[in-house]
C-alpha cells in the first residue's frame, strides 16, 4: 500500500454470470475513473479477463457520456463477461505475462474487476504477480454475484434485484395458480446452486400474503419423503392448492442433485428428463396426488430482471464500483469493496469497507441454518429482516415506446 | 331489447385463465353497477358460473371501496376463475334451471360475464334461454384473453399486457444470453396453442433493438428442417448467438403438436420428454450445434406479470366493463363489448362498440398470415404497427415496502 500517487490508465472488467446492476458498479467505476485527475485512460475489458489476454479493451473515454449513464438501466454485462479460470500463477505464468504485456502497453495502473468468487480470486492472483514482479498497479475487486455467496461482505450487489424479481414473480404466479377451484400444485425453480439466498427470497412474497406454502434451500439435505409429506399436509388444508419453491440445487443427503438424480424406482420418479427440476418435481406430484401440476423454472429472467431492480441494489452497486476507485486513487490496492451493514431499530444502514481480497476469494457464504426452518421448508423472520431492507425502491427507469431504452455503446478498441 | 329501465341485482363472473388486468374490467363493472340507480346490488360470481350453480355468490356492496380500487392493479381473477363448458339447452337444460333459480333468488336482472370464446358461448346460451322462458334478464359479455382471439374486436383486454412483459423479458433475456463470447442458443417458449399473438409480440423486443432472431408462430406451419437451416444461417452470421421466440402451439404440416411429437428417428428429436417445446427444441438445437443451448418457458408468468401492465391496457379493460354496464342498464342485451381502433397517422384511437354475442362466440382470430413474414420466421412491421399503441403506459401501482399490494376482498357470501 502506498500513499503516493499514481498516476496511469485503469482498466474494468465485469466476470461470471450477469445481474441486473452489474452495470451500475461498472458505472460507478467509470465515471469516478473519468473525473480523477490520477486516471489517465479508462479501459472496459472486452469478455471481462479474455479482452486482456486478447488485447480487446474498449476506450471508455469515448463513449458519450449519457449513454454512460444510462448503464445504470442495463441489466446483464454491458462490456461482455467470461467464464475463465486463470492459472495458478506458480503452475503456469503465462496468462500473467501477457497481462503484464497489456499492462505496460497501456500504461494500466488501475485494475478494477467486478464478479463473484473466481473473481475476487483473479484479482488476487493479478495482485499478488504484479507485486512479484515489482509492477505498480492497484487492483481492487468489486463484488458481484446474484447468488449472494460472496465472504466477508453483508451481501453482494445484484443479489436483492434478483431477489425482488423472485418475490414480486411468486405473488403474482400465487394469484394465478390459486384461480380456480381445483387441486393445482405449482413449483417453481430458483437459481442457486449451493447456497439459497435466492429461494430464500421467495418466502417474501409469503410474508405479504400471496407466496410459497413450502421454501426448500440447498443449506440442508432434501428428503423426498418429507417433501412428499409436507405437500400432502398443504394439500389438505389449502384445497389442493400448493406453491412451492425450491433452489435448484437441493441434494440428497448422499450429495446427489435432486436435479440430477437418476431414474430409479427408490427415487419415485419416472424416467430420465431434460426438463429442469421444477417439472420434475411436479411431475412427481402428479403421481403421487393426481392434481394438476406446473413447474416454472425463473431461469435467466431473475438475474436479467432489470425492470424490477431495487433501487437500494442499483445505488449500492453503483456506489461500490466507486469506492472501489476511490480506495485505489488514495493508496488502496488488493482489497474487496465489501458492504457492512445495520439492521437496528428496522433502520437500515449500508457502508462500505474494504476487505483483503486473499481473505474473500474462494469461500461461499450460506443461508445460516439458524434462518431456516425447524422443518427445513422455509426461512425464519430473521432471514425476512435480512432481505427486506435490500429490495426496497424502485428508480425511475429510461423506457422508449414503453419499453427499456439500454445504454448503447460505441466501444472503440484500443490499439 | 327494451328501452324500459330495469331495476334489479347485478352479476359478474370471471371465467377462463387468468390475466394482469381481468379484476380492472371486474372493477368498470362492479363500481358501475354499485353506482347505478336501477341496479339494486351487485354480487360476484365464487369460480364464474360455477359459482352460480353452488349457490355461491359474494356480496360486492360489502366490500370496502378502496380495496375495490385496488382491483386495478391485482393480477389473476380476484372472483375466483373456472373451466366449465355449460351444455347445449336443447340437449341438457339442467344448468340453464339452476341458473334461472339463482336469478329468481336474487332478483339477478343484469348478468356480466368476462372471458374469452368459452365465456361469450356461455353468455350467449344464458341470454337465449332467458328469452326462450321469459325471465329478463340483461346479459353482456366482456372479452378477457392474453391469446387475443376473440373474433370482431380489434384486440381483448389481457393481451396488450402480456405482450409487454413478454417483450420486456424478451430484452432482458437478449441482453443476458449474449453475454458470454461463447456460442449460445436460448429458446424463449410463449404461450398461444393457435393464435400467434402474444408469440409475435416478441418481434416488439427486436424491434427495439434486443430480441429474438426468429420468431415462430402458429398459424403457418413449422418444419424442422427449415428451423434448423434458420438457426445455422443465424448462428454463422452472429458469432454463434441465437435467441428464438416459438409459440407454444408450433405445429408440423400433419397437425402435430412439436411440443407433443411422439419420439422417432425422423424427426430428430431424442426420446420423450416432460420438459416443455422450449427445452425440447434446444435440446434438439445442443445435438445439432454442440453450442451450450438453454430452454425458457414464459409460462404463468407471461399470464399474471401485472408489475408490467400496460397503462393502455389497464384503462380499457376498465372501460370494457364500465361500457357493458352503461349498455345493459340503457337497454341493451345480448352483446360483447368490443374494441373498435384506429392507427392512422400514428395516432392510435380506441372506442368501445356492442357486437351481437351470436356472431363472436366460437370464433377463433388468429393473426393474418399477410403479417407473418415470407420466411415464416417472423413478422412484419404491420404487426408491430398494430401491437405497440396497445403496451404503452404504466400505471403506478400500490406497493407495500416495495412489493406489490394487491386486493383483499372480504368476499362475504350472500344467502
Amino acid at each position: 500500500m502506498s500513499n503516493t500517487p499514481l498516476k496511469g490508465a485503469a482498466v474494468i472488467g465485469q466476470s461470471g454470470g450477469p445481474s441486473a446492476v452489474i452495470n451500475a458498479s461498472a458505472y460507478g467505476v467509470i465515471k469516478t475513473a473519468l473525473e480523477s485527475e490520477y486516471i489517465t485512460k479508462v479501459y472496459g475489458m472486452h469478455h471481462g479477463i479474455k479482452g486482456m489476454l486478447n488485447d480487446e479493451l474498449l476506450i471508455m473515454d469515448e463513449e458519450d457520456p449519457k449513454e454512460l449513464e444510462r448503464l445504470l438501466y442495463t441489466p446483464s454485462s454491458a462490456l461482455g463477461s467470461c467464464r475463465y479460470k486463470i492459472a495458478d500463477p506458480d503452475v503456469d505464468d503465462t496468462d500473467y505475462k501477457r497481462i503484464l504485456e497489456i499492462f505496460k502497453k497501456y500504461d494500466i495502473r488501475y485494475f478494477f474487476y467486478n464478479g463473484g468468487n473466481d473473481s475476487m480470486d483473479t484479482c488476487n492472483k493479478i495482485s499478488k504477480y504484479c507485486q512479484k514482479v515489482g509492477y505498480e498497479c492497484r487492483v481492487m475487486g468489486i463484488p458481484k454475484t446474484i447468488d449472494n455467496d460472496l465472504f466477508g461482505t453483508d451481501h453482494c450487489p445484484g443479489y436483492a434485484s434478483a431477489a425482488k424479481y423472485i418475490a414480486t414473480s411468486c405473488m403474482e404466479v400465487y394469484k394465478d395458480a390459486t384461480v380456480y377451484d381445483n387441486p393445482q400444485i405449482t413449483v417453481v425453480e430458483i437459481m442457486g446452486r449451493h447456497a439459497g439466498w435466492l429461494a430464500g427470497a421467495a418466502a417474501l412474497a409469503t410474508a405479504f400474503g400471496a407466496g410459497p406454502d413450502l421454501v426448500y434451500l440447498p443449506e440442508v439435505d432434501f428428503d423426498l419423503e418429507t417433501f412428499s409429506a409436507d405437500v400432502e399436509r398443504v394439500y389438505k388444508a389449502n384445497g389442493g392448492k400448493v406453491l412451492i419453491a425450491v433452489s435448484e440445487g437441493i441434494h440428497y443427503a448422499d450429495g446427489r442433485f435432486v436435479s440430477e438424480a437418476e431414474t430409479s424406482a427408490t427415487d419415485g420418479f419416472g424416467h430420465a428428463q431434460l426438463g429442469g427440476l421444477a417439472v420434475k418435481l411436479a411431475d412427481y406430484l402428479k403421481k403421487r396426488t393426481g392434481a394438476k401440476v406446473r413447474g416454472i423454472e425463473l431461469s435467466l429472467l431473475q438475474r436479467c430482471g432489470a425492470h424490477l431492480a431495487s433501487g437500494v441494489d442499483l445505488a449500492e452497486a453503483e456506489l461500490a464500483g466507486r469506492a472501489a476507485v476511490e480506495a485505489a486513487v488514495s493508496g488502496k490496492t488488493d482489497y474487496m469493496v465489501a458492504f457492512k451493514c445495520s439492521r437496528e431499530g428496522g433502520k437500515y444502514v449500508c457502508e462500505t469497507e474494504l476487505l483483503p481480497l486473499s481473505e474473500v476469494a474462494n469461500y461461499e457464504k450460506k443461508v445460516p441454518l439458524e434462518w431456516i426452518n425447524a422443518d427445513h421448508n422455509g426461512v425464519t423472520q430473521e432471514f425476512i429482516d435480512y432481505v427486506l431492507p435490500l429490495i426496497q425502491g424502485a428508480p425511475e427507469r429510461p423506457t422508449e415506446q414503453s419499453l427499456p431504452r439500454y445504454a448503447k455503446l460505441k466501444k472503440v478498441l484500443a490499439k
